[in-house]
């Protein structure tokens, strides 16, 4: 055996941190692993790369067959290789997170899973291998992102109201944000599509409705400016 | 040979995008490399994980030989996993990058490197592997991060001018900034320790110099506030 066939005899693996938003709570979406290692545990819904598959084509594999979901968000945040995480030997996993409408779609525990679930990000108990270290990771990059790019908007229905997104962004960044400010930030990007609508079906004063708008946002960055929340 | 054994065929290597500033341009360490495969050509530094070493040993292990440098401001980006980018089998590749003083060191060649030279980011050729790719994707999370977190002055010396300041974050923005909008926003942060010294032995009217405050900082979080640049 040649010095250099001895590192090859690691696998790795894609897990998938499901985000999704109900109004109320950041959510993620777990599996119950039926088979061991960690039988019965909840876990983050993952699965061994095939050697000849791109990882990002696993992950979306994985999204879908829990989901039934192509094509929605999906980013890559980063490997986790610790040397003994897997008890079947040397298996570095690449983290992934997706952002989805909750109300899209019924999950479908895939063969290896027993059930799937939504939990509320911040109540999540202890899960199998180094996943709540995962969902930490990828919890910590939304934050950041949601900042910077407009990504929160794949977390809600397409028509929404200006509390609504106020809450999404409470949600995820686990803080009280001021209406006043919050609002101004937003509007003044020019992004949000004034819809000319309002709720239906509340029992409160129904409120406007808006839209993101893909156009004005793809302007706004021409013209030299960066989405700022 | 079991269904799972038939995973456990692969490698995994760690790059580093090593970043420096002169004042001028955003710089990168690039080495020059010594064998096959793509010998002779400019590539990021990097090498294969040992079997019984966490990713990130490796990725500070990769640093160290070439500059002799720990405990510098090291991230990982994410990981590249293209089934055909390594021609002597599946390797994956896990992407960090790491912020440096260029003054604080001389770039040393490890065994498998000619030589060590830092490059303009900007005016990168054609690299080995897939890492211009991997450049890439490190600037782009620098340009990200820099505007979140107080990351850049690991790219300054201890002390320096807000001109200096303004220079790097148009270097690594790839934009010019307003002096007056800068300033306002860096200095209302108040991060930033005034020295109450002035530049010594330049040719214009000498600047007052700034050191970053990490106490400061540190408050600035507990009290709720982020970043913003």
């Amino acid at each position: 055996m040649s010095e250099v066939d001895s590192f090859f005899k690691s696998a790795f693996s894609v897990d998938n941190v499901i985000f999704g938003f109900d109004g109320g709570d950041l959510k993620v979406l777990l599996i119950q692993r039926g088979a061991p290692p960690y039988k019965g545990k909840w876990a983050l819904p993952g699965d061994l790369v095939y050697p000849n598959e791109d990882i990002d084509t696993a992950a979306e594999r994985v999204l879908e067959q829990l989901t039934g979901l192509k094509g929605v968000y999906l980013e890559q945040v980063k490997a986790f290789g610790a040397v003994n995480r897997h008890p079947l030997g040397r298996v570095i996993t690449i983290a992934y997170y997706s952002l989805v409408k909750t109300n899209d779609f019924q999950p479908t525990p895939a063969s290896f899973a027993q059930s799937a679930q939504w939990h509320s990000v911040g109540t999540v108990e202890e899960l199998a291998f180094d996943h709540n270290q995962i969902l930490q990771s990828c919890l910590t990059q939304l934050k950041q992102k949601v900042r910077i790019a407009p990504i929160g908007f794949e977390l809600l229905p397409p028509k929404f109201t200006l509390t609504e997104l106020q809450h999404l962004y409470e949600a995820i960044l686990e803080t009280e944000l001021d209406k006043r400010n919050f609002r101004k930030k937003i509007l003044s990007m020019n992004v949000l599509h004034d819809l000319d609508e309002i709720q239906a079906g509340v029992a409160h004063r129904p409120a406007k409705l808006y839209q993101f708008d893909q156009e004005r946002y793809t302007r706004f960055l021409e013209e030299g400016y960066t989405f700022d929340v």
